[in-house]
């Protein structure tokens, strides 16, 4: 099997250009059958591209619907907001559209951004359980030169504090920074090699070895720590909705929703997840491909803490809560051709607009939880994916 | 504020052709003063996306490299593969590619697909746990025609066995399907609102209240039920690399690769992490993405175990285990323009294929937690970002 | 430091005797100048203590307060109950008494045994995830033999079913028994190993190893595995509660009790807890004390549901349920001299009383639940802890 | 079934005597049939109960084993100690005896407390999460005067900070005091009901309810809060074993140790469980009855952290980390007869001993997780049980 290796070419003076995209389209048809008639298909120029995918061949197309208007009473983002949702899952345009019309109708939504850090784990290792406290300590004192050997590195980055978690011998930091508009991991990294780098320095006691990273940012995983200590935005919506619109738009008794939620809020402690809500992943990732966000980090934005109560009066509150929210307007894939003009769309393309991308997106949530919430009960649901949805199989 | 609300042009008689893009295109250039230039350069029909999107208006263009080859040695994928990542995120490509290299001189990647089952988990309320108790075994006893009333309405899906969990005067169910190269959520919840339709009917004890899905299933979540008891497809991927192999190509250590992995258990473990190994998500979504996935269910398909050894010999054994890989080959996304040229390039495309996808996703997330791991413990991990990734801010 | 280790006496010949416990004290108080006079104060015979601790030098005399009286409306537990309670955190009993008079009066407690199942995990290892997929479907062929050789070594142990989770080259199993009277760790660790050497004699295949215990099973360990599949009994207590009932005897509104449980439940839920309720673990350690149970069985046992719901006519509907509750009313500590006639004082000493032990602890759990959630509310709390605690520091 | 409710009897001028215990005695043995021969026989004046218990009735005599001699290197603890270890499951003081031989040949167990706090977590509720996150605020900037609200009701409780956790329009605090040689859970909750009294005083924002207990402290509870950020004592273990002495002692392999260790890990992390080792909560309870500490905090005590490595010359370094060991020597149950006793026994009756005795209870622990770990690799384990536990059944 093992005869010859054959290596994807690349063209080593300048491999950002159409010309070497079709050598890597020619390779692949030659190889694999495929052709790649609708992958070479892009509109912009390959040299854009550097600095954000190696041995590019061609694209992704995949298919836009916009949803709205969403009415956002947020502190940096005001009014109405059409969103752009990437997806090939039908149903899911229709769903969030549907639940922004309830909460247009009932006012808009409410949000908040409570917190924002992001985050590099190193850990830190030593003889034994005693040094490993030493050095806690020693990390406390000497912050603030930890903090300028941190931010010598990077423009936007500031580091905030330094959370320590300690078990064995073993000291494990979660770095948190403040990145701007940039999501923040690679310079989150590189700030936080820095402050180890200076630390090996300067350390007068014995650090045995020290990791980088030891699970503990968590990027690219959902986790506990992240739930309770936020990774990028924490982010809230809520909502008041009057008892008498939510039969009327969405044919659902409050408190048969009410009741959903409670059998759902227990079904899925029991359960062990990471989101007591319905499928705030759903919106999250249409908005991040749409937007150019590092998709990925679908694995941690996804969780979601829903509080939703019947008041008094009937009218029912509903919330949601993204602990972990990981977005961008600056940098990764924001300045790409399709993906800048989403970000346009919601006039959040550039510096000084993340918080408003993040209150967007976490209103948009909101309306789809409603939505997909309503259905369940009043039995839609599944008429909706035959109406929407393929349904193939 | 709340004056006249502004609705998204829908046309009655057929949305799904370029006009009706085009007056949404203006509608949002209009409203948002954003122009969608590129969104708007799409290279298919959009007559395709009936029941994948509701008020398409465009595309994502996201970029795709390709790394490989990879080495696969499974029961479905067999010899080499050029894989798609559809990302906008510097190095992701790069690093899965560097870490194909390894496992191809060492001889390729074993995969295994270990479980396949899909789910919806009603749940059924009833006036006592006595009553939920015994309607748990009415449904044992009845399993057969319950079965029969779900794949009446479905050809692929297959309904395997009913999970039952219990607390309070609840029963929580989780039907579990077989549902051939479709990912199946849509035909589960539909199979699954039969039987349940059935269930009403036929039960002769008093059944309050059910709900067709509790937030045990758990769609769009990752949860520690789908970690025990599979969602998707549980899918192994392992191999066994010399040790000098590893020096050679990824300039790291055995032994140090071996303690930042038991540093990263400890880490992820106190963290709560839902997965224990270093990225996996990175590969799925770039897979997803490229391949018309249901890119939402990253939130799920991103947990994984990482089991590793130093063998007696000194080289070292890794393996990724993806318990709840949701993928398909058939129906969603996977027959859109460049989704399914993709799925070509892979041999994946249509029928009796899925098995084999979901052997090459694993195979290449194993690649990519070697590439990442070496990189931490080789310190080249901040340097490659430098180098590929254009860590702007 | 290191001179002669001073071992402790021990009598080969008869070590369960007043004397050999006498020579233990009087070597205690030789070496570490503690007089052991009321250690020493035992009122039975050491001989009944032969497997049931090693060394024995006296007693810790704990405790015991009884509370009640218990109206329970089981389907072994029937009328009503006082239950000891081995404490000495003042209040604790006063506080489940409280409750018990609520419930009283309210109608008493319904309880119902869900489930019964007791645990040992073995791993078993191979050369790759294939081979270790092939051993799990032997083991579904061969179950009847395998039970067989795992029942061959006691008399009250049966086992149920074998419950499979694969990683990587690695099956985890849990098999499941019923024991009888018995909580059954030791009975199923025998015949797990019998059933394991039944195994490895007769697997056609390469089993390269196996350990009997894998952290699956998970003793003396709170797990999510536990919560979703039982260990020891699953058991539901639940009740209704008039409104004004509850204002009358807990000066607490029935709404105000009820925010509080929601945002309990989101509190709990964000810290990551294995119990949404109260404080379960106070009635269940303080009875498992006084009726001879393996108290380090608290670290699983403590995990708890509790579900609730304000009912269309205000009533308070009030449940909890233990999933993984572990009692016995044989073998173990349950025949020693005080935990005896505790058990004796319950009706429960002896065979065919386990399932009866279990409805009375869950009842008793319920009642501590709204005696302590109604202090909250009422802000009586730290006032009940001045009365009743000593509150020294 | 509801007629008249028969009271325990109580003497309301003095419940604390004899004739009062007696007077239930009889009424038990009346009611149902049981007599209280051993539960009557204590050695103590029942006065000394007062705050300890209500109803007092008679005494759980639990059998007590020493095992030891326990060799301890800590900041606290230093030189050998004798361990009280109160339990009725045979084999449990053997086996931490056979653990404590190991570990003094090979120089004793090195002990570090890396934290100490204890809390209680009130929720503030408000009208929005802007007015949740104002209040934030304005707890860090009023911090100085909540902490001196909070400690004028102490002598011994000392406010350190108050960890804040926000979702929805909900604010979750975590107050962590130091509590002396308390456990300190009364007077945390009396300093933290002070603390919300003055904010609810001096907050001039409006907070629209509070509660005093939210599931976050998490109290009586397992969870991952607790396993971060430290409830009691965060204390750890270590010690390294050369190779051949394991052997000697244990009959086991450090290999073969070491690969149950690995599969052991993936194990419980498949498994969710709140305890990587293999059974601290023996030892645990064991001591925490011996010794009065409060037992039912044997659930979130059980959480633990193993983390171990073969060392480059093949001796094997364990360790284990508490996370939050709730202990004390002062208050509540330490002052009782037999407790008070065993304490001494230790040298850690009164002020100025918690930590020590935090550090007795780590080692003990890391005794039990050799032993048992060796016996399942050494198939002893059923043979010890078999041989010590009456295993009846």
């Amino acid at each position: 099997m093992e005869q010859a290796r054959k290596r994807i070419p690349r063209d080593p003076e300048d491999d950002y250009t159409r010309d070497a995209a079709e050598s890597r389209q020619a390779f692949v048809a030659e190889t694999t059958g495929a052709k790649l008639e609708h992958v070479s298909s892009y509109s912009f120029d390959p040299a854009i591209l550097q600095g954000n995918v190696e041995n590019f061949t061609g694209v992704a197309q995949v298919p836009i619907g916009f949803a709205g208007p969403l009415l956002v009473d947020g502190e940096h983002a005001q009014g109405e907001f059409y969103v752009p949702l990437a997806t090939a899952e039908g149903t899911l345009v229709a769903s969030y559209n549907r639940g922004m019309r309830l909460l247009y109708e009932a006012g808009g939504v409410k949000t908040t951004v409570l917190d924002d850090r992001m985050q590099r784990a190193p850990a830190f290792l030593f003889a034994d359980a005693r040094e490993a406290r030493a050095f806690a300590d020693w990390i406390d004192e000497r912050f603030d030169d930890i903090r300028e050997a941190a931010e010598a590195t990077t423009r936007s980055g500031k580091l905030q504090d330094i959370d320590k978690y300690s078990a064995s011998r073993i000291l494990f930091c979660r770095f948190n920074f403040t990145t701007g508009d940039a999501a923040g991991q690679n310079l989150t990294g590189k700030a936080t090699q820095a402050a180890c780098d200076w630390i090996k320095e300067n350390y007068d006691g014995a650090l045995e070895h020290h990791f980088l990273e030891s699970n503990f940012a968590t990027d690219k995983k959902s986790s506990q720590v992240n739930i309770l200590r936020t990774r990028g935005k924490r982010v809230v919506a809520e909502a008041t909705i009057p008892r008498d619109l939510i039969k009327e738009l969405m044919h659902a008794e409050v408190d048969m929703l009410w009741r959903a939620r409670l059998v759902s809020n227990l079904g899925g402690f029991m359960a062990g997840v990471n989101n007591n809500g319905a499928h705030s992943a759903n919106g999250i990732t249409a908005m991040f491909i749409a937007t150019g966000q590092d998709v990925a980090n679908v694995a941690e934005s996804s969780a979601a803490l829903n509080f939703s109560e019947v008041l008094p009066n009937g009218d029912y509150y509903v919330s949601i809560t993204i602990p972990s929210l990981i977005v961008a307007t600056y940098g990764g894939g924001t300045g790409l051709a399709t993906q800048r003009e989403c970000l346009e769309a919601l006039g959040c393309y550039g510096k000084g607009k993340v918080m408003k991308l993040a209150e967007i997106v976490a209103a948009t949530v909101l309306c789809g939880e409603l939505s997909l919430g309503s259905a369940i009960v009043a039995e839609q649901w599944v008429d909706a994916h035959d109406l929407h949805g393929r349904n193939r199989p």
